[in-house]
C-alpha cells in the first residue's frame, strides 16, 4: 500500500510554477520530495535556490538533467563534459544527491557512434560525481527520441553501459513512460538490481497527441505502472517515486488542483 | 546503383489519389509498382480495381493491411481473423503477392499476452493464404505504436514469430521508420534473411511533429536507408523498395509533383 511520504514530484511537472511556488505549492500539498529541473534555478541563484529547498525541508531528490554528451565536433562534446560537471556542482550545492543524465544523440550521427561518446563523456564526469558525493544515472530514453535526445533507448543498452563503467557512482533511472513496451523490461530490472537509482511515473496516453508535451496522470493511459514498480521494488529498489509528466493539457490548468489530481493518481495507479 | 525499375508506390503515400488516378499518376510518372491499400480499393469494386491494376501494367507488389489480430472478446478476433481472410482474397483478386500485416495492440492488455493472440491469429489463417498462393508478412512497428497498432515492436520479436509459424507463406516487412532505432536491427536482418518478403522506406524527421503524419522523404531526416537497404540485400533480399510516407505536408500539396519529389529522394537516399 503506497503512502505520501515516497511522493516525489519533478518541477517540470508543475513548469509554470516558479521554483519559490513548487516547493511552496508541494510543501501546502504534503508532498515531501521534489526533483529540481535546472530551467528552474535560472533567475533564482543558487544560494537561493539551496536555501529556499532546505528551508522547506523537502527531500531533494535529483537534479534534472544532465546529459547530451555527443557531438560532432571535440569542442561540442568538452562543452558537454564541462556543463554536466557544473550539474553536478549544482546538484551538490542544493543538496540533491543524484544528477539525471539523458545522454544524448545527434541526428546522422549513428547510434553505436553516439553511445561510445556518451560512455567517453560519463567516464568524463564520474571522478567529479564521486567527489562531490553525486550519483548519476543514465536513465534509458524512448526509441521514438534516439534522433535527438537520447541514444541509449533500452534498459538493457543502459545496463551495458554500467557494465563497461564499472562505478558505483553510475545507475539507471528508470520512467515507466520510456521503457514499459521493452519486452526484456523485467529482466533487465532485474540485472539492474541496486544499481536502479531512480524512478519515474506518469502514463503513456492511448492515443497520445504529441510526441513530447502529452503525457498522462498515471491512470490517464495504458502503462501498467504497478506491475514495474513490483519490478523495481523485488530488484531492491525502496526510494522515491518520481512524477515526472510534460503536459501541455496539465500545464493549462491550476497547478494546486493538478497537485491534488497527482496526489489521487499516485495513491491509486502507481 | 538504384534504378527505377525497383521504385513501388503505396497508394498511402498518395493519398488523396482514388485508386484510378494514382495508377494513372504512377505510370505517367514511370512508377512501375504500386501498393495498393485497402482504403483505396473502397467504392470501387473489387473486379474493377483489379481490371484497372491488370491494364496498368503495374506491377502490384502488395497489399496493405491486413492484422488487428487481439482483441479482448473471441468474437472480436474471430471477426479479425475473418477480416484478414477477405484481405488474402482482396490481394489474390487484384494480382497481389502478399499481404502486410500490422498485428495490433489493445491498450491495457499485456503486450506478451497480444502477441499470444497475434500468433494464434496468423496461424488460423496461413492455410487461407497458402491456398490462395498470397504470402503474409509481419511488419514489425515502431514501439511509439504498441499501445493500439501493434504488439510486434522489433524485428527480433518478428523472428521469433515466424520460429513459432513455420510456414514458408509467412515473412517479414522491414520499413525503415519503424527499425531504425534498434540496436540489433542488423543481426535480426541477417536472422531474417529469405524470410525478408518486402522493404518500406521513409524518413524520420527530426524533429518529427506527429506521431503518425510526419514522415519525411527518404534525406528529409535521420534514417541511414542505404545502410538498412543494404543489409537486407546481404541477406538475399532484392525486390522492390516501397516508398511509405504518410505526411500531411506532402498530402496537401499536388501529388504529381510530389511523385517527381519521391523519384529524385528514392534515386539519391534510398
Amino acid at each position: 500500500m503506497l503512502t505520501l511520504h515516497r511522493l516525489c514530484i519533478h518541477t517540470m511537472t508543475t513548469k509554470p510554477w516558479p521554483l519559490r511556488e513548487a516547493i511552496d505549492g508541494y510543501v501546502r500539498a504534503g508532498v515531501p520530495g521534489i526533483t529540481v529541473w535546472r530551467q528552474h534555478l535560472e533567475g533564482v541563484g543558487l544560494d537561493e535556490a539551496a536555501k529556499m529547498l532546505r528551508d522547506s525541508e523537502l527531500r531533494v531528490v535529483s537534479l534534472c538533467r544532465g546529459g547530451f554528451f555527443p557531438g560532432v565536433t571535440i569542442a561540442k562534446r568538452q562543452f558537454a563534459i564541462d556543463d554536466n560537471k557544473r550539474a553536478i556542482d549544482e546538484a551538490r550545492a542544493i543538496g540533491a544527491p543524484l544528477v539525471v543524465l539523458v545522454c544524448g544523440a545527434v541526428p546522422h550521427m549513428p547510434l553505436a557512434e553516439a553511445r561510445n561518446q556518451i560512455l567517453h563523456g560519463i567516464s568524463s564526469i564520474v571522478d567529479h560525481a564521486a567527489q562531490a558525493q553525486v550519483k548519476l544515472a543514465i536513465e534509458p530514453l524512448h526509441p521514438m527520441y534516439a534522433d535527438t535526445r537520447s541514444a541509449v533507448n533500452t534498459m538493457e543498452q543502459a545496463n551495458n553501459m554500467l557494465a563497461a563503467l564499472q562505478s558505483p557512482w553510475v545507475g539507471i533511472t528508470v520512467d515507466v513512460y520510456h521503457v514499459w513496451w521493452d519486452p526484456y523490461l523485467q529482466n533487465e530490472i532485474q540485472r539492474a538490481g541496486k544499481s536502479i537509482f531512480s524512478f519515474h511515473v506518469c502514463d503513456w496516453r492511448d492515443p497520445t497527441r504529441d510526441l513530447l508535451n502529452d503525457r498522462g496522470l498515471m491512470g490517464e493511459g495504458c502503462i501498467n505502472v504497478p506491475q514495474i514498480r513490483k519490478w523495481i521494488e523485488d530488484a531492491g529498489f525502496d526510494g522515491p517515486i518520481e512524477v515526472e509528466i510534460f503536459s501541455d493539457e496539465h500545464w493549462a490548468g491550476d497547478q494546486a488542483e493538478y497537485l491534488e489530481k497527482i496526489k489521487v493518481a499516485y495513491l491509486k495507479h502507481s
